[in-house]
């Protein structure tokens, strides 16, 4: 369930006149940025960006760019794109990092649809006019290439089959691969980046009722072997997407100096989605609601910004 | 330029009508079948299908199936086929071998569009229910596992767009990984799978320039390494497809024994797209026409179909 608050029929007009009034004249109307932008879902987004293109001939989002700054800024800016695209920016970013931030690679190949990524790919495509397959080919080397290659570039199927016996077969040979410690072998990388995810996790239950353990459990060896921190969130992301995500959130919130790039790709891009059952979870997990964390983790109109999508009713 | 001859308007239902005349009653009327269907296009053939498919609640393909026999029937099939239904039988048929048919995926990896290809994975899923991907990788292992499931995986970017620096230093990588000798070096496999066709070109022009031969003369060791004749066979793919089929066909009619496969794949997939011009390119070659030697070496109601797609007139 989304946290985002959006009424039902918003006039994209009436919000085009209004942010612009936000944003003229001495000092902006952050305030008035937050009321609007943050209870729109994606389409009303659209519209609003198309009104104002048309009355005024700018660009709203650059135009918001120019207005605010820092924290908020970069929030304000991924909430404002369309959802593929917001994706595809968050991939080349995270390719272009010296060390590239695989988890962001590996949340969109792997927690949407097939058909998400097969968006954020033609987004790419679009925006950067590479592929991105491509990019991240040519921006990665060795095990983690391999594996961060094919969950990006499989069309999986979607479908809800399932063949016990396949689960069966490949649950032993993921566990003689790890028995031998060749926790780098292509049969694990094939396996997780190519079956179906209702397939994969078959196998993973199957791999904890024959072997005791949940398999991320064996695939630890040297904490700093980030082949192996991509090659368990993989799983993760398969498995458990929203488990993953409140893991992101506590990790962005409890470090010294929050982690704000990660807080709000969590927020921004799961507030319209199923923000609602991570924040539930969250609750369970730290004893402390996830607004209330933000709110003392953060501050000024980048706090309020983000507890208007947690669903923070003004 | 295709080789079929479609008459504008053809009428779905006098079809049907005359398919199960030729279908009915003593003996199969072969001729009638091949004066219909090897005059018709993809949508044509499509609406004939539904149209005989709602008079005589009765799947039109498997009653040609069950009506005809030998490489006759094949063809028939194959031909009856969506072109992306077509190609995801094919690529399965290949897989399934015991020495896996790679010149039959790469061909539909990297002639077609990454459109085209992208319609044949969901055609084959649709299928098989299993991705085109996981199948592959299942069924090959070492480096032609390697450079298929990148060829078949990667949603290529299919721009003209071309970065000449990037071409020259892409055309020195895989010169120097030739010359150490490493002929399955993973930036071979990189460049080949992930690069736009528009760039993987100008980089085959850079290394034609820089080092005086095509790189397909330097990717040559034993004869017996089939992921060298794949890699070989993908950069004529890419670089020149019309040349790649025209050798396909010569060695298809050369050989003792027709390889009546080839033979059949080429021109059921070609005749509505490029098969005239695949034709003048066997004449220049052989100094023989196509039709005389797919004359010569088939017979029957074979020989006749596999003329009529060739654009021979009644």
């Amino acid at each position: 369930m989304a946290t985002l608050i959006a009424p039902d029929h918003p006039s994209p007009v009436a919000d085009a006149e209004a942010l612009r009034k936000a944003c003229q004249g001495w000092g902006t109307d952050e305030k008035a940025i937050i009321s609007i932008i943050g209870h729109r879902n994606a389409v009303q987004k659209k519209l609003i960006i198309q009104a104002y293109e048309d009355i005024y001939q700018e660009d709203l989002i650059n135009r918001l760019e120019s207005e605010l700054s820092g924290d908020f800024e970069r929030a304000v800016y991924r909430w404002m794109l369309d959802p593929a695209d917001r994706d595809a920016v968050l991939v080349n970013a995270a390719i272009k990092q010296t060390v590239i931030d695989y988890r962001v690679i590996i949340e969109i190949s792997c927690i949407g649809s097939p058909e998400d990524l097969l968006a954020v790919k033609r987004a790419y495509q679009h925006r950067y006019k590479h592929s991105m397959e491509e990019d991240l080919a040519a921006h990665t080397t060795g095990d983690i290439r391999k594996l961060l290659f094919a969950l990006v570039s499989v069309y999986r199927y979607d479908g809800d089959e399932i063949n016990a016996r396949l689960a069966h077969s490949e649950a032993d040979i993921l566990h003689n691969v790890i028995e031998e410690k060749v926790l780098n072998h292509e049969e694990i990388i094939r396996i997780v980046s190519t079956r179906s995810k209702a397939q994969f996790m078959a196998t993973l239950n199957r791999y904890k009722d024959d072997y005791d353990t949940s398999i991320t459990k064996h695939l630890v060896e040297d904490p700093a072997n980030h082949y192996l921190a991509a090659l368990r969130t993989a799983i993760r992301c398969i498995n458990d997407p929203h488990k993953y995500y409140e893991k992101i959130l506590r990790n962005a919130l409890n470090k010294r100096g929050t982690d704000e790039d990660a807080l709000t790709r969590v927020i921004v891009t799961r507030a319209e989605k199923d923000l609602n059952e991570i924040k539930e979870l969250y609750y369970k997990r730290n004893s402390v609601s996830l607004d209330h964390a933000v709110a003392k983790h953060t501050s000024g109109d980048y706090k309020a910004f983000l507890l208007t999508l947690l669903g923070k009713e003004d």
